[in-house]
């Protein structure tokens, strides 16, 4: 029955999975990576490149006091006290020596300021140089290269193979697959002598599952996500007795563009410029209406809840934090206005209150502190005055499915039946459940998929093989 | 491999359970109601015995314009919009049909006053004439009898058989089954030839698995269901296949006494007089906080988020409205004061700010607008000032569980891989998600049971019976 076997078995490859793959190789164990796409890195390398860690260089350089316990009350904080706190407990504990791997066994190139992301309640957030997921992902996949680890895309999993005592024996695969006609490759078996890892990350590109959740996440709402983020390896986990976590909890990113597709280049404007340096606005009202440096829920929440249409507007000394905004011009997703006048008229908002808010803004960071509505003003937060002004229209899009299936902090995926692990079978990134709660802060998300990855791969070596 | 074999094989003796065992057996059936406690009813028998009708003959004798609409839409801004929007149509499209078949095909006595729940936009609530589930619980078991329904005690659905197209065949159960103790009793395996309809409720009393929900529910935290509201079905259903819905959506009530253990009687003297007739007070402020006719939730939410202690106070007029006011005396759960200072010093609230609290909220009855929390002031609420007082403390419990499996308008539980059917499997009432999304409105329970619980068992009896 079985064409293959490899020690450990991973389901995807994005952070989580060459985490895993990297941990396990190294321990000794011989490993492959299932990839169904046909580029590797999945999600991740769309992603922003944003790692948060707790008690790094840099925020030693900048005498930043910061430690795991301030990160996990700001996971626990955001996530409303839904996370599963063992879990976010690791996350933080072991971000700051895991961005270190990330520099010292990958060589990962970070820039060399902290970002101040919204929720965080220090500066943590270190930015890969090149503003994406992807200056991870590459050394991750020449490290893979070095060591040795196959990488199979085009490798849709079919079906998991469960052995005698429910535990995963390993996996039905279809080879040549063309995403997502899931009639379409070859089908092969291949055999985990030790575990099986699924790093499959989330759903919020599969709009039926997705909307039976949620059902507020109809159709036409729109997704950061690369295609491939469907539900249906999730799915998969649950028939094998695994427990579904919170899977209504599906965060919408407040900073994406309306002028352009899934997570685009807007997405970072907002992130690193628009909201730490600028101010969200009521186009119906000119008016602000949340502190711009909340959570991501909090954001949305505001932003949805009476239906307003939002922008987000930086001046000239703002905008210097934003790492890309030269392709946001290009692209027409942010636009410039050399006077407030013009960039009211362009965006139809109301002229006179919006100038208010602008002065009412600047006020409260002369005087620094924002009574109004609470938001951080650190020093180098400056009154906007100095044209030219940027704006970006916003619209919530899907961004991170919060829940998943349940692990332990082995990253072991626990039975709903009676709590115990499934044998050898083993889940990070974000196709878990629980780390972050009701809502997961802006660049805990690659922590979130290294550490389980890492702690996934070296147990997963660990199990003794199978005959 | 059987042992015994009837056409519709019902798990759970609550209002759903009764409800569809009834149709069935009318549409010419046979039926069997396994219950696995020593009592039948479950938890629908220490319910309230509060049920929502959209345009009822009480309505329309005091002129209240309501329709399936209007309550739809109460139950939509209840659950913020995660309503599976189908399904929560039709609890509102058919509550008035079926409040009339509990008067007329059953014989159930209702008190003939409404009642104006929180959250809901009319008064329409039927109360029970003995304010409990069991009002309409022995009228089921009376009509039970009538019908030869058997409804067998102590049996305890230990597992779930599929037959080879992955549908349900028939139940493993223990006979003379001791609860909790999953050992006890003895195995008998009955088959279903028509289908199996599951009605076993919520798991507000299953406190690992609420927990992996919603952590917020610790150990600690108390319940007013019965002790027998555990997961086990819930899970089994998930292994054969069913979908979860919005496990994480756990409402607690906000009207229970922190004086007595479960939902008690002190409930009942909150929802019906002390809320919408009195007052909610922080302890800490003797100040009002919250529109006391709120949706739990927001009540909840309100009550938990800055960790008040409240109690609600209602004065000589007010407790008019309480039809449990006598046991809430006798048990101490209620204590009556003949003056406001009496009150304040035996609940240890700050006095004057107590009495001003009082002055402006009677302002604000008539003026008969509350602009402070937008409570609505129906004609018959009165300024409190009528001494006695009556004060509840107050403490959130866990109450009702809005997740669980989903299924269609026709009752049949869906398959997670593919939304569809699985072959002969219906389920009802609490153990069904998505109708109330994220908060179930008080009164709308018995709705749902009675209408989904019809539902199954008439779809159950079409189904072609096994040879």
């Amino acid at each position: 029955m079985w064409n293959e076997e490899y020690d450990v078995v991973i389901i995807g490859s994005g952070f989580a999975g060459l985490a895993a793959a990297i941990e396990a190789r190294r321990a000794g164990s011989s490993v492959i990576v299932l990839e169904k796409m046909g580029v590797p890195g999945g999600n991740s390398t769309i992603s922003g490149g944003l790692v948060a860690a707790a008690g790094s260089p840099l925020q030693a350089r900048e005498n930043i006091k910061d430690s795991p316990e301030l990160m996990l009350a700001d996971m626990l904080a955001a996530g409303q006290d839904f996370n599963h706190r063992d879990l976010a407990a690791i996350v933080a504990e072991r971000s700051a020596e895991t961005l270190l791997w990330t520099i010292n066994e990958l060589g990962v190139k970070y820039k060399p300021e902290l970002s101040h992301l919204g929720g965080h309640s220090v500066a943590r957030t270190y930015n890969t140089a090149n503003t994406s997921g992807a200056g991870i992902i590459r050394p991750m996949l020449v490290k893979c290269r070095e060591m040795d680890i196959p990488i199979r895309l085009k490798t849709f999993l079919s079906q998991m193979i469960a052995d005698a005592n429910g535990g995963m024996e390993g996996v039905e695969v279809r080879e040549d697959y063309i995403f997502p006609n899931r009639e379409s490759g070859s089908v092969k078996c291949i055999r985990a002598k030790k575990a099986v890892i699924l790093a499959t990350g989330g759903f919020g590109q599969d709009k039926e599952f997705r909307a039976i959740q949620n059902p507020l996440l109809t159709e036409d709402v729109e997704c950061t996500n690369h295609r491939g983020a469907t539900a249906e390896s999730l799915i998969m986990a649950l028939k094998m007795g695994a427990t579904p976590v919170q899977l209504s909890m599906i965060q919408l990113g407040p900073w994406a563009s309306r002028d352009e597709e899934g997570f685009g280049v807007g997405s970072m404007f907002s992130m690193l410029a628009g909201f730490p340096y600028g101010i969200l606005i009521d186009l119906r009202t000119g008016e602000r209406f949340v502190n711009e440096q909340a959570d991501r829920k909090l954001l949305v929440d505001a932003m949805l809840s009476s239906g307003r249409e939002s922008i987000a507007i930086v001046d000239a000394m703002g905008v210097r934090h934003a790492t890309t905004l030269e392709q946001c011009l290009k692209r027409g997703v942010v636009r410039k206005f050399d006077t407030i006048e013009e960039l009211a008229m362009a965006n139809q908002a109301p002229l006179l209150p919006l100038k208010a808010t602008i002065e009412t803004y600047n006020a409260l960071i002369e005087k620094g502190r924002d009574d109004r509505f609470g938001k951080p003003i650190p020093k180098d937060l400056l009154p906007m005055k100095h044209p030219p002004y940027y704006a970006i229209r916003l619209i919530s899009k899907v961004h991170h499915c919060m829940g998943g299936i349940r692990i332990n902090t082995k990253a072991q995926v626990l039975r709903i039946d009676n709590g115990l692990p499934i044998g050898r079978f083993y889940a990070a990134g974000e196709i878990v459940g629980g780390v972050h709660g009701a809502s997961r802060l802006g660049s805990n998300a690659i922590p979130e998929c290294l550490v389980f990855g890492r702690i996934a791969g070296s147990n997963a070596a660990c199990e003794p093989p199978r005959s």
